[in-house]
């Protein structure tokens, strides 16, 4: 056979050739901005040009920090198609991690919104690799005091639409992103072309969520973190129309943007859904959602009441996968294979409410304490272990954590069961990690960090369950003398993300513990969840 | 990324784990045989176990010559994941042409049908390299002069179904198939596992025939030639049931099959869904076909009037796909994209009869003589290169035709035109070809063998419309003295497939010739064609 590599400059040229008629909107802030996949292609090549015009090299790194937009969706071509790897960094982490991420990666060009300006201004001793910053947007670039700094449609405007793109190797890396929450410093993950393309086709595939020409797809899963789950690649690769949310967007704009779009499917985390939900209950403006008939709802599981609203109030199908920064995302996806045709809605739901079967190339298997492999009987919970082409065999330049990929096997770190149709439903974490609004918070960080406060003898943090976020970090703090629960809140600002922040601070005279001596988390995650305790802002 | 290769096995662990209750039917002479994927991978593993008992190892060759069976699929996963070549031997070629594959590909064992064990007998001294012959049916094989012969069913019978399948290198060898009909003896192709996966993959796509868990697929075409284009491995990664219409079928078994099996979509020649039509028009038997949506034609371009009618008899949806053994063999795929949703049923008629556009991961081109490229506007005739991973990049073990891969490109000896949007219409062919019901006959083969023939002077062969086979070939002839029309067929019996020898004899005094002197074929079409000949028995 030919050894044509899998490369994503092949569904550029798909799009491009087949569907250069089919739509992408982007909604601004004066409207909303259309324009076909031929004109995409021509600004991809633009782009491309004029990042090899300010000296970006095959296997340099490129940087973004923007939104779900056009502009954004040009990089995602652009950049690895020429070779270059396309550093997206999520906009919710913090001005320390972003500085890190980019040292780390050594990023040489960013590309980036403009409001982010300040902070990276904050940063910028951290920014000594980095040759040129473009500025996201219509107009030229606002002053900031950061080097060389362009703006996007300036730069675009000189560049060169009939660049011819290289072959490359389809190992070579194409993108990289950053997992957070996890102890430590993020840790990043590379994705190959090959990874990339791969998982793309499967988002294609009868069975998954089966990105089809004829539909139009919402992403509002952030292009900031894991390749906002591969649907841009997806996308163009079937020609499908595509909707982007734009920059800093609200609930209502999601759904305006389907009734204008007429979206048909919704890409999201559980909670934007959750907010969708609460925006339509709200009544306060009506909307056209005809078109929409799935969601697809991810990060962390959809509730059950969740997946039953949307299909009685709106008959809209919901479905979930289950994934990784470190797996490209998606491992399994729900679908309700035909044996099930005949099941009660309530059955139907239920099953939904799992995360699924494992996609075509994944194999997932659930070990025990010892690693020994565990039945698929939907009794036995164990750890799950996945691979797959588009799993990550180790992080970027980054020794931590090598035992996650012992054995040739990514040890998830989640904890499941398995039925004997391979229905996988998550029931634990084997690390201490807290979830919310489809985002790792580590504990472990969270605590470490508070017991490093002067007056902090002992910190444990939890989650409880949060109506929109599903998970939010409480904070059990024994102190030597009173603290405010301001102050302990100023004290992890400045080294965390705004969402990692505990909600509450509970004061308590000792941190219960297990046998062991370890902090007693399952027993303070039921007084949480059960509202079993005092939340005070100070000590007594 | 983790380096998991795209393997087979892979499939049929997924088969076998999410899918072990779904269904394989054969038709039998004495009813029908159903059994799940559960039992199909222990089959699986027992036939690769029995096979290494008979000495077969890692790179060799095991060769078949079976009909569509679930004993033929066995094979199509044992032999390749246990990192051996599955030779499936197309049982239309000659005596000559199959004792020449085996040979050529070095099969080492022969899995093969018991009627085809006295064609065997007739080349034996062929079969110097073919240590074992395993005779598919249920019983003890039949008494024959070839050496050691073992019955499929005692074979399986003391092997073990737990093995383990090792990994394999993607690239590695996974099947092979000689393609017929070129000038010469026939010429093979191999197929990787790579290949072969992706190829998969992309039948299961959205926008392709798309194999789905739902479905039901009978798969009439041929698993001896080119994998009966990929399906068997579709349908056993998207565990999809499967209907197969074992031995020597006819037109009315495959519609007693959609009707008993439920079947909903059927894969076949283009002559095979007109036998069925004709069957069904014949009125002899009624079948009920409600289950049937969707049916494949492909080999050659289906007749809109064909397309027409099972729609509007039947509401069935037909759709065709190009390709050829050299591409695995799909290489574009006729999908009706949103923008032609409005077209009225005649104009989507014409759509569905093209060609259609690109599959995902195929680029193709159009060139001119000299091989310069030209546009896609629907009137630029030229032939067709096409490159993809499923694409050969040189026949196996065999310098001939090394220009059919210059540059890259597979250089399909087909002539097109494409439309703006990708669609590809099929107008002619560079070589010398005869399509007949799905499969290629070279006439410059059959007219350099008669023209060997002592009293024959001049020999053109040139292919006559059929309402069957949509093409057959005539020989026009001048001869020396009168010679009958049964003697020539004699003549030529021994040297080709029996669908090769020409169905009439014209003979004439010269064949007429074009302007530099070569048989003017064109005009003799067209005289064939306007039945503006004498199509005597004998020279006069």
């Amino acid at each position: 056979m030919m050894d044509r590599p899998l490369q994503l400059k092949t569904l550029l040229w798909r799009a491009e050739r087949l569907f250069g008629h089919k739509q992408i909107i982007t909604r601004r802030d004066d409207g909303y901005r259309r324009y076909t996949y031929a004109e995409f292609g021509k600004r991809v090549r633009r782009l491309a040009d004029a990042l090899n015009r300010l000296g970006v090299r095959t296997g340099d790194r490129v940087g973004t920090l923007g939104w779900n937009t056009d502009q954004h969706y040009e990089a995602y071509f652009a950049v690895p198609c020429m070779g270059v790897v396309l550093h997206t960094i999520n906009i919710r982490l913090s001005p320390d991690q972003i500085g890190y991420v980019i040292e780390h990666a050594g990023d040489s060009v960013l590309l980036v919104s403009p409001e982010q300006l300040p902070m990276l201004e904050q940063i910028r001793d951290r920014l000594t690799n980095v040759k040129a910053v473009v500025v996201f947007g219509d107009g030229p670039p606002p002053t900031t005091a950061l080097g060389p700094v362009y703006g996007y449609e300036e730069l675009l405007a000189d560049a060169d639409e009939e660049i011819e793109f290289p072959d490359v190797d389809e190992d070579s890396p194409a993108g990289m992103c950053y997992t957070s929450g996890t102890t430590g410093e993020p840790k990043g993950v590379v994705y190959s072309h090959r990874s990339t393309v791969l998982h793309a086709l499967i988002l294609c595939l009868q069975g998954s969520i089966g990105v089809a020409e004829r539909e139009t797809y919402l992403l509002v899963t952030p292009m900031s973190h894991v390749n906002s789950w591969g649907m841009p690649y997806a996308c163009a690769l079937q020609g499908a129309s595509l909707a982007l949310p734009g920059t800093q967007p609200r609930p209502h704009h999601y759904l305006e943007i389907i009734e204008h779009a007429r979206v048909s499917v919704c890409v999201a985390a559980v909670t934007v859904g959750m907010l969708m939900r609460q925006e339509l209950e709200s009544g306060r403006q009506s909307y056209v959602l005809d078109s929409l008939h799935t969601l697809w709802l991810g990060g962390q599981a959809p509730p059950i009441g969740e997946i039953r609203w949307w299909q009685q109030a709106h008959g809209v199908h919901v479905c979930q996968g289950w994934g990784m920064t470190e797996a490209s995302p998606l491992l399994t996806f729900t679908t309700l294979t035909s044996q099930f045709t005949d099941l009660d809605d309530e059955g139907k739901f239920r099953l939904l409410g799992t995360q699924g079967q494992p996609m075509p190339l994944v194999e997932i298997k659930l070990v025990d304490d010892h690693g020994e492999e565990l039945p698929w009987d939907g009794k036995h919970a164990g750890e799950i272990l996945a691979r797959s082409p588009w799993v990550a065999r180790a992080y970027y330049h980054d020794t931590r954590s090598q035992d996650s990929f012992a054995g040739g096997w990514f040890h998830t770190g989640d904890v499941g069961v398995i039925d004997q149709n391979g229905y996988l439903s998550l029931v634990d974490r084997v690390k201490d990690l807290i979830k919310s609004g489809g985002e790792w918070i580590s504990s472990v960080d969270l605590e470490n960090a508070l017991m490093g406060h002067p007056e902090v003898r002992e910190a444990a943090v939890v989650a409880a369950p949060d109506p929109v976020w599903l998970e939010r970090p409480i904070a059990i703090v024994a102190t030597n003398s009173p603290v405010a629960s301001d102050d302990l809140t100023e004290f992890l600002r400045e080294k965390f993300p705004k969402f990692w922040l505990p909600d509450r601070f509970v004061f308590v005279d000792e941190v219960p513990k297990t046998g062991v001596g370890k902090f007693d988390k399952k027993l303070l995650r039921q007084q949480i969840a059960a509202g079993n305790n005092h939340s005070t802002d100070k000590t007594p």
